[in-house]
Parts: C-alpha cells; structure tokens; sequence
C-alpha cells in the first residue's frame, strides 16, 4: 500500500463532494489534500470524471509541482496549489470549482459586499476579487503565476490566509482552501451561497448597505473568537 | 425513556424537514419544539449535520436558556427562542434558517411586499423586516435581545404574532413560528417561496402594485377566517 | 367500483405529476379530469397532501359545484373548475398551480410576451393576464367568479379557449386546461417554462423585439397547422 | 440485426443524456449521430418521451433528409441536421435543445459575451447568436433553411465549425456539434452554463470587460492548442 494511502483516501472523498454539492459541471472542478510531513499532495487527475475516480487513481505531487507518484496526469491547476502550499504552511487542502455564482462575481471583477451574517459567520471583510494577471504572467508560467496572484492580493490587503479563506481569481473564478481538504469544500460551498445571496440582495435593493462592524464582530466571534460558542 | 421524549422527537423530525425542503446548507438552521406544561423546549444542537442527528440529540432548554437534559451544547440561537417562548404563551414550535431568498430580502432590510395570493392565503400584510439592533444590544447578550427585536418589532407595528407567524430580522436571516413545530417548517417554506416570487415580480414589474385590500381580506379568511373553506 | 372510476384515476395521476415537475410547493395546486357523458368532474380534495393521495380520494363534483360522491370536501377552487367546464364544452382537463415564475407574472400584473418559437409552438399570442377582479366580484362568489374573469378575457381579447390553453389571473396564479388532464398539466410545465425564459430574455435585453409574424406562424403549424410534422 | 446498430445506439445514449443534464423539458430536444462510411444519420424520432425511447427506435436518414431505416417519424428537426452533415465534413453528431438559459439569449437576439475563462476553455470568441431569418425562408422550406442559416452565419464572422461548436438561432434556441454525439451533448451542457454566467455577470456589473486577449487564447490553448496539457 501506498504510503501516501492517507491523501489519497482524503483528497478523494473531498472531490466526490464537489457534485454532490452542485458545485461542478463535468470535470470543471478540483481538490488537493497534502501531507506536511512527507512535503507532497494528493490531488485529481486532469479531465477524469467524477462517476471514474477512485483513491488510487489521486496523483501525488511535490511542492515544485513534480509528479512523485500516479500514472495520470494531475490537474492542470496543479501548480497553483503547490504555489500556496509551499508558502502557506498551515492550509491541509484547497479546492478550485467554476460554480455558477462565485465565478459569475470573478467575472464581474468585483468583489463580494458583506450583506449579512451568513457572510460575516465566516468572514470579516469582503471576499476579494485579484485582479486579472498581467499579460507576462499569462505568457509566463500561467497556473504558478496565479497562485502568486492569489498570495499577492491578501498582501496587498493585509489579509490573513488563516483569516480569510476563499478568494475569487478575476475573470476566472474562486479558490479555497482550509486546514482540511474537507473544510477547502465546505468553504466553497459557503462561498458560493454568499455569492448568490449577494447577488440577489443587490437586485432587491441597490442601496443596500454593507454590515455594520459589530455585528461583523459579533457573528465571527460567535464561530471563531476565543469565547466562540458555535458547534461541539 | 425521558418524559421529554415526545419533544425530542417532533423536534428531531421537524429539524430534519429542513433540508428535505433546501432551506438549509450545511447547519445553518435550527428548529425547536416546546412543551408548556413542563416549561421547557427541544432543541438541535449546536453545528451537528443533519445526517447525525437522532431524537436523543436533541438539547432540552427551559425558558430561561438553562439546559435541562442533553450531552450536547444546544444551537447558538437558543436564546432567542427561549425569550419567543416565554412571552408568546400560544406558540409549540419555532424556526431559523438561512434559507436563500428570505434572507437575501433581510440583508436588503425590505419588508418583503404583499403582490399576490399565496401571500394572502397566509397573512395580511408585508412580511416585516425588522432593523438591525443597536451596537449595545449586539455587544450584550447578542442572541437573547434579538428576540425582543422580534418581539418589540411585531409591537410597534401593531401586529400579532398569532396572526403573522413570521419575520426577517435585518441583516441576518429569517425566523418563523406556529402553533406546532411542523407548522412553524411550515411557514418557512411559505416564507422562502413569497420572497422567491416577491424577487421576481419587481424584476418583471418595477411598479408592480400591493395586493388590493378586498383580495387581501378574501384569500385570507378563505384559510383562515369563521367561515374558512380550505382544507378538511 | 364507483362508476367515476376512470375519471378518479385520471384526475389522481395528473394531480400526482405536479411534485413531479416541481411546479407545487406543498398542496398549492389541483387538476381536474371531466366526464362529459355523466356531467362531472373528479377534482382533488382540499388541503390534502400529495403523498397522502389516491384515486379513492378525488371528489366527484357535477357543473354547478355539488358534490356528487367523495367524503373530502373538494379544492377550494372547485367552483372556478366548474364553471370553465360548463362554457366550455370540448376542454377535458384543467389545473390550478402557484407556479413560480408564472405566478410573478401574474403577480407583475403583466401578459406574457411572445419572445421564441418556444412559445410560439404552443400559442400564437402573447400569454393573457386577466385584471384583478372588481371589488364586488371579490366580496361576492369569488372562485365562481374567478372563472367568468377567465372567460371573459378571452372574449375581450377575442381568443378561443381551443387555440389558447392558459392564463393568468391578474395578482393570483395560472389556469391552463386541454383536451385531457394530461395535456392540461403538459401545458402548465410549459407555460412555466415559457414565463421563466420571457423573464431572463427580458433581463438580458431590456429592449428585446416580439418574435416576428412569419415565425409565429410557421412554429404554431408546424405542430399544430393541418399539415403539422411534430410527433408521430 | 441492422447495419446502423452503433450509431442507434450512439444516438440513444446520447438523447438520455439531455434529461440527465436538467438541457430539456419533455421532448424539447433531440440528438443525431453520423456514421460517414454509410452516408446516414441516426436522430430522434419526433414527440416521443425520453423515457419510452430505445436503440431500436431511433429513425435513420440520409444527407437529403430521406428516410433510410425505421418506423416512427424522425424529429421535425431533422433537416436542419441533414443540411449540417451534408456541409460539415467532420461533423460526428448534433444536438438541439431548448434549454433554458441559452434559449433566452437567443431570444434576446445577442451573441454571448466571452467574460471569463469557463468561455474561453471552449471557445475563442463570442459565442454568436444568428439573426432571425428573412420571412421568405421561414414559409419555405423551414428546417432546412436554418440549417444554412447556421452555415452563413459562422461564414460572415469568418469562424470556423471546427473552431467553435455551438450557436444560437435567433428567437428560436441553441444548436452544438462535435466530433461525435457525446462531444455534441458536452457542448450544449457548457454553453448553458456560459449562457448563466454571463447573464449573471452583466446583473453584477453592468460594465463587465470582455476578457483580455492573452487569458483568451492561454485558456484555449491549455485545452486545444498543440501544447495542450489539460486531460490524459
């Protein structure tokens, strides 16, 4: 048995979630898991449909986006995640989907308002847009580039990756990411409600006013400060 | 067998109604379930998927928000259904959720209009909104006073809450009541699909007009009236 | 076996394709099947849930809304099912729903423009909005009357019922009907369908044309026209 | 057993795969599958349910709309597919719907945008929307005047079938093509998901840029140049 059986097995229950969630049409849709210890990640092959994937048929990769082990070719976006694994040393997976919603927002450029308490249960800040890359970078090496794109924009921003955990790539559409592979889909499923909610309350009021501070406080207190008292 | 075994167990089935009718994503909804003789209501625990719930899950809370039997911590909105149950004597069952359509008109802070019939076959009046709550009520005791933000709401306007048996709480997402918690479901799935079809009657009609005041009174006490006539 | 037997299972199986084609929310709608050599009409019982049905349960009601055999009191709109049946002596089927998308354009107050040969395989003319019933009609026999408004529309607009099989009631819901129960609840998917796409063609072209006369005509023959080629 | 067996059962499977993806209503669709060597087609027949249909009844027809082989009347579309083989040599099936969001496009008469990158995977243009055509070709020979309308639409634009594998018929609906049926079913499943995200992209921002040139041709070529790298 492989000794990366672990990431296999995780990375694969996290894809097989994406559908079911209706977050992908087709194969348009990923997950990686990594292993910290053994420096590597599991991640779907390139353009296998979901009805087809299995643990073993999860390519293991390096942080240099070097295959280590897989007899399929992983996905196409594979050097973005190694990009954010190598830099961001606490995330356990991330995940990229074009679901209807989030993409919609990536391609509006414009990043989502914080209307709400669903929004502000999981964030404190409006979900970011980065920009489209430059054309050097799309010429260049053009999935490395973006995962430098996603890392420059919470700098520029003075965000947290611990903090806020989804972005969407203008014109292109969002990543995610958490301490687990298993979060990395839960946040894209959160993410992609947010979207549409968003959408909906700007066609229902164009005046509508972004959250107010405390309650943003409140909410993300409520879930994540040191008194949270959210969950078990 | 616990003597609170008959809440727990209309608790734990209305709860599991929720996803059945997609008003809810991941735990982002709650339902609870009261027995007034003994002063006490069931309740969902806190962040547990619906898929692991049981009957024996469910937290019972008295009115003043102190658990009385359960291992699990109980849903972070707790207090506010206790503070509903303590001053509505006539309510059995009340409900939360972050359902879409719904709480994208909470985040708009509109009262969501009255255009139609399905809305009149259940209340009389725009569906209220109330405000967002004042920053020293949101930094107190955050859940238990936006139950009286929903107490105090129906109050000003003048409005029962055994008449309308629902409302948005600005900002935030809707909550809805009734005589029974299966009623309390309900009226959520009402909720959601008027705020659905309110949407999209002001896209079709931006100078669409409110119900008039004699089909307002007729669909009504069709449902409700001395002399209803629908149902058996 | 009741005598009615045929029409009780028509009337149950039409009535059961409504959740199927996601076009009620709980018991929000009902069809009817006729027997015009007996002058009656099995229509569903009032209130009575879906999965709770069965062809024992439909109610026999004659043309002037007496209940003739059935121990469940009928749909509330039973008078409206009654008096389209007895002007309008070749329809076999008919079905109320508060469908969404259809529903908002009665709400909107507004006929359904003729956008696609979508439309136009099925009508020749925009889809009628009937206007909200005059006060008097309303405090009067109002599901009674409900229907005259129905067939008084198209007298106005100079429409045969046999050409158009659908309608909005102004600030309501549609009414479609046919030959058969079935084709009825076919022409209520369809007039869903159709009311869903006339409302996004319009979000994305705000100045979107009529569909021409020459299309109009040829779609309708093509499935309708003496020498139609559509079906077997 | 008959010598057109594969492309009956190629069509078949193909056709199921329309309800599947949520791209038809009813009968509102239909797929064709080409065997060159033969010089025929294997389509649809006309009005016939998804869920009675079998290899068996698939209708064969040959490049002058001819039946060659079957029973039922093939689908009232048929000409339109016979006139595409005839002039696109390398053509392996075609796929007509009417589904939902790309129908309204059609409907609102514009060409759909390229926002973003789900677009630019496929194709790498605008995905063009073919004017209505002119009343003398509509009272002719309907069906196989759009099949030239289609033809002279990509020839005005300079685009070739081969580049971009889908279009729509002004007020009428979409058609997609492929190098074999299930290319064709693919590409009427993405172009209803581009159509969504680009109406709700403008919804979003009324400003929304076309994509830049370099993300254009990098997405296309990541999936179709000759250094392509996505799939196995």
């Amino acid at each position: 048995m492989s000794r990366y059986q672990d990431i296999k097995q995780a990375a694969y229950e996290a894809n097989m979630q994406l559908p079911k969630l209706g977050l992908v049409l087709f194969t348009f849709g990923n997950v990686s898991a990594v292993d910290r210890a053994l420096g590597v990640f599991a991640i779907k092959p390139s353009g296998v449909p979901y009805e087809e994937l299995s643990p073993e048929k999860m390519v293991i990769v390096d942080f240099d986006s070097n295959v280590v082990e897989g007899k399929l070719r992983p996905s196409s976006d594979t050097k973005t995640h190694a990009v954010l694994y190598k830099h961001w040393e606490h995330i356990g997976g991330i995940v990229h989907t074009h679901s209807t919603y989030a993409t919609s927002w990536a391609q509006a450029q414009r990043d989502i308002p914080i209307f709400g308490t669903t929004h502000a249960d999981h964030n404190t800040v409006d979900i970011p847009c980065a920009p489209p890359m430059d054309d050097k970078m799309i010429e260049g090496d053009y999935e490395y580039e973006t995962g430098f794109q996603i890392i420059n924009c919470l700098l520029k921003r003075n965000l947290s990756y611990e903090e806020i955990e989804m972005i969407l790539v203008g014109n292109h559409a969002p990543f995610t990411w958490g301490k687990t592979p298993h979060k990395a889909v839960y946040n894209s499923a959160v993410l992609e409600s947010v979207a549409q909610m968003a959408y909906l309350t700007e066609q229902i009021n164009r005046e509508a006013p972004r959250l107010k501070d405390s309650l943003v406080r409140k909410h993300y207190e409520r879930k994540h400060g040191p008194h949270s008292y959210y969950g078990q």
